[in-house]
């Protein structure tokens, strides 16, 4: 190798050890006759040092032309430092210097390579080779790979088989956008990449390999809202023979193994919630736990005082944010701004302060008299400090509205800490979810899902009101994981895909094999996948996902380092006969 | 769970506890008020007992009409068996059933799930859930997961980071042909589908990611000869700041790993050839080195005798066939068919027999005394008993008839013996072949590759006489990987690529941010990859990739089971704005 030990490797053991260092020039000072070079590599940085006197000339001369980002190689013996570095592992020794030599010069990166960069995110993503040097970024992408090792060993040393399904599928009309590739063997046809494995490890299951897992790539062609990139991670799992209490240890244990081996946490609590709790005291199917501020509902309650808001509204609910009767009128219209966004649509905020000696002062004072304010005080457990939030209108709106409201005065409140982890699962979500649009019901998370037993006889009767034997595993609100029971019997998929508008000729011709399969001995089975790209970056502690995936695309889909998709020669459209028919 | 033991589980042990098994019906046997059923799962077989005036009547009379296939489950009590079945893991003990329940009929499979099974290919294909329950292929994917928990363990535990690379990049022109998918949301544009991820991985070495590994699906739209894939698995790795030295004895550490954790084979020998040698005594960069019969060289000893053939001839070069020179007349014909068919094309064979006196018989007698044939069968070393087969011609076209020719000898002596592994090293290969359609000079390797430092001097005056810094490692006659030692400068990828035909504006346009990259300060790095699916294959003993890939494509790129690639609806094209333009 070109180099004896790394940047990060050497201790004051190492004292009189003569090393060979190779990596890149972070930073020189030259200063009095002598000279340090900060080496790094992705393990660390080590302190190179020569002196006029003692380093040979031509070798100083060398070493002062040497740029930022230089790859060099360096010869020396380890010494004792005088002025010791606590912050670095290596801090307590330097190397003196007795030969350099550059492996290759740098012109000056783009922008800086330190943790606080001064390069945009578009120069960030065009040089991103440059970009993963940052310790930032590479400690994510270090934290990706402990978890992918992490999970296999975990899956693995409990039974499961990695299988790999395929990448070139067929399209299918349901759920998000395929991405299709032409096929120059078979003309006029196309393959799609897969959404997500789901039949296939459905046919695993019917093929007997009983607990299966991958750790997959998956495609959606969905226009890119921040934060979602067209081709992403998934671990993709799924069990026979199992019920979904099998199904919800199996996979707390995954993440309780993923907590404690890689970030040294372990997890205790792992509370489970219907939908319908979801729904009613968060006003979310991805509840963020790490804070309580439940919501209560008060129609009952408020009605009745000629508050036509109230008296009109379908649901009255509020919330309790302790601590916050000090909120200035100011802060009161932040927020009253916050819900009356076109993306909530709130038509106002209505609040009520509860002060030291426990009397209760609102915005509609004109209405409540203190009798009815106590009433509502005593209804949301508020005490002196407190101020209740309260929004009115239809339940839908109202409760999406009041769910980030909640969220917002958790932030506010610093309830919602990057470190504290709070997970859970949701459970017995709708079958169905009605789509205006398309005047049909959608399965809310794919046509496999099974109903339960109990809920069976309404599948054509009250569809809306089927449940579904599904989960989603949530932590501090994030969505990392869901899945189900599966359908497994071809009567009952068959009913299903009518149920969402399929013909039979339909159902047949995109999931006959599926169909068939079931009538071949398929057993019972039911699976999971985790949005792989997600649990890093909730791991991480951060916000994005960008920063977890090596070469992300931007929001219009470009890859703007390698500049893809890139127009392609008129031979390769000739011989997958298709063209281009651009629109003006 | 639906079960509390496996198949595969249950041992003499366990006698006296009641248990719940959950499996597939492989056999049930109805004969003097006995009646047995074989279930089965991944795990094995267990037989259940039913009897008549000890198993409740109406559990025998649902049992009678349990059909193969059909999955079921069945609680009972362990109890010894009185005739032991010594070939089962469980054959020590049966389930006296007390309950039977059907959770899934099956449909008469239409091939036996059997190891040796009655379906062809085509069946097979098509229920693949079915042909993925035979033992024998079953085995093949257990093994692959196997293969894949260690490669990963070996590499993760020798410093390397797994960086999963994008599956959507850019269509490129050099090497096989991409598949592409258009792009929605840049109309006009496509990606392609990665060959493999090798700009990535260089690109990850420029990051200073020092280590990195993948196994990673790649993508070739080719014409699909027998036991090729459109879609194939590769382990992918490359290093930086390494010597060829390194990375060949880091990867034969993981083949041997590989081979000792999975096979409980001990790897010793790993040698090292030349090209050039690999070529000059196997004719053949991929030399089976189970058994000898190494070329030998007889252009200057044959010449001058008047035998036209050998006289005309740029190469005549021979092998010796220990022990066959009780070969008949009929079995010299059948290899002399053999080299000329048309993929090898010799115009004949000649040989030579060393009787058991001592003397030589040849088909040329004519043309050599026995003086000049005893020459031959001392440069041969043959010795009585031996026969040499002779070819003569064209030196490519020779040796290539007769490395073809050594395997078939191999074949035919039974040297080739799926259980012994015989790895090597071939080094040296040369930097460019020349392609004489397209009247230039393609990269052997691919165009990242370096040359050798000391043959540098020769790319402008003499390419084809430049070596590069390329392996390959085979065992057994196969390529399993290959990688090399890659350009990091950017004056020389300059050079490189203008050798390879392409303007500057060409090189720019498809590997710019390479090339850029280069500038910003690139350490010395190589790497390697393994075809997985071929590597599987070895270590199953088997010739063919296709049973150890779980759902497989067939020789025109269709996946039978689904029916893909398949017709897309008009509004897909439409809104990427393509549209079909088939030929007549």
């Amino acid at each position: 190798m070109l180099r004896t030990h790394t940047c990060g490797e050497l201790r004051i053991t190492h004292v009189g050890t003569e090393v060979v260092l190779a990596g890149w020039v972070h930073k020189t000072r030259d200063k009095g006759g002598m000279m340090w070079i900060d080496l790094r590599d992705r393990y660390g940085l080590t302190q190179l040092k020569l002196e006029e006197g003692v380093t040979a000339p031509e070798i100083l001369t060398a070493a002062r032309e040497l740029g930022r980002e230089y790859v060099i190689q360096a010869r020396g013996v380890v010494i004792e430092r005088i002025s010791k570095n606590d912050k670095l592992a290596t801090g307590d020794v330097e190397i003196q210097v007795q030969a350099i030599s550059v492996l290759n010069p740098a012109k000056l990166p783009p922008f800086l390579i330190e943790d606080d960069t001064d390069g945009g995110d578009d120069l960030r993503m065009k040089y991103r080779y440059l970009d993963l040097r940052r310790n930032a970024v590479r400690k994510n992408l270090e934290l990706r790979h402990q978890m992918m090792q992490q999970a296999r060993a975990y899956l693995d040393g409990n039974g499961f088989i990695e299988v790999e399904t395929p990448v070139l599928i067929k399209s299918t009309p349901e759920g998000a956008r395929d991405f299709v590739v032409p096929s120059r063997m078979n003309p006029g046809e196309f393959y799609a990449l897969p959404q997500s494995p789901q039949t296939f490890k459905q046919l695993l299951m019917v093929s007997g390999f009983d607990k299966y897992f991958q750790i997959v790539k998956c495609f959606r062609d969905e226009d890119l809202r921040a934060d979602r990139q067209p081709e992403f991670t998934q671990i993709d799992c799924e069990l026979s023979f199992i019920s979904q209490e099998d199904i919800l240890n199996t996979f707390e244990g995954l993440v309780k193994h993923l907590f404690s081996k890689v970030k040294g946490l372990e997890i205790t609590d792992f509370p489970r919630m219907t939908y319908a709790d979801a729904m009613k005291y968060y006003g979310n199917d991805k509840p963020d736990t790490r804070f309580e501020m439940k919501f209560v509902e008060l129609t009952d309650l408020v009605k009745g005082k000629n508050f036509k808001v109230f008296d009109e509204a379908e649901l009255v609910v509020a919330i309790n944010a302790q601590g916050c009767a000090t909120y200035t009128r100011k802060q009161i219209d932040e927020l009253t701004d916050f819900v009356k966004r076109p993306q909530l649509g709130a038509t106002g905020l209505i609040y009520a302060r509860v002060e030291a000696d426990g009397t209760v002062k609102s915005s509609v004072d004109k209405f409540f008299n203190q009798d009815d304010l106590q009433a509502w005080a005593t209804a949301m457990a508020a005490k002196p400090g407190d101020l209740i939030l309260v929004l009115a209108g239809n339940p839908d709106k109202t409760r999406k509205a009041l769910s980030e409201l909640r969220l917002e005065m958790g932030e506010r409140l610093g309830l919602r800490d990057k470190t504290t982890y709070a997970p859970l699962w949701v459970l017995d979500f709708p079958l169905l979810e009605w789509n205006e649009e398309a005047q049909r019901f959608f399965a809310m998370h794919h046509p496999f899902t099974s109903p339960k037993p109990e809920d069976i006889e309404l599948i054509e009767t009250n569809p809306g009101a089927v449940r579904a034997n599904a989960y989603d595993m949530v932590i501090n609100g994030v969505e990392v994981g869901g899945g189900s029971i599966r359908i497994y019997e071809r009567p009952l998929q068959e009913r299903m895909f009518k149920l969402l508008g399929f013909t039979p000729e339909e159902a047949l011709a995109q999931f006959g094999f599926l169909l068939n399969a079931f009538e071949y001995g398929a057993p019972p089975h039911g699976g999971i996948a985790f949005g792989f790209d997600r649990l890093c970056s909730l791991f991480g502690g951060a916000d994005s996902i960008r920063d977890f995936i090596a070469f992300p695309k931007n929001n219009s889909g470009r890859d703007v380092m390698i500049d893809a998709p890139s127009p392609i020669a008129q031979e390769q459209l000739d011989e997958l006969q298709i063209q281009l028919q651009l629109k003006k």
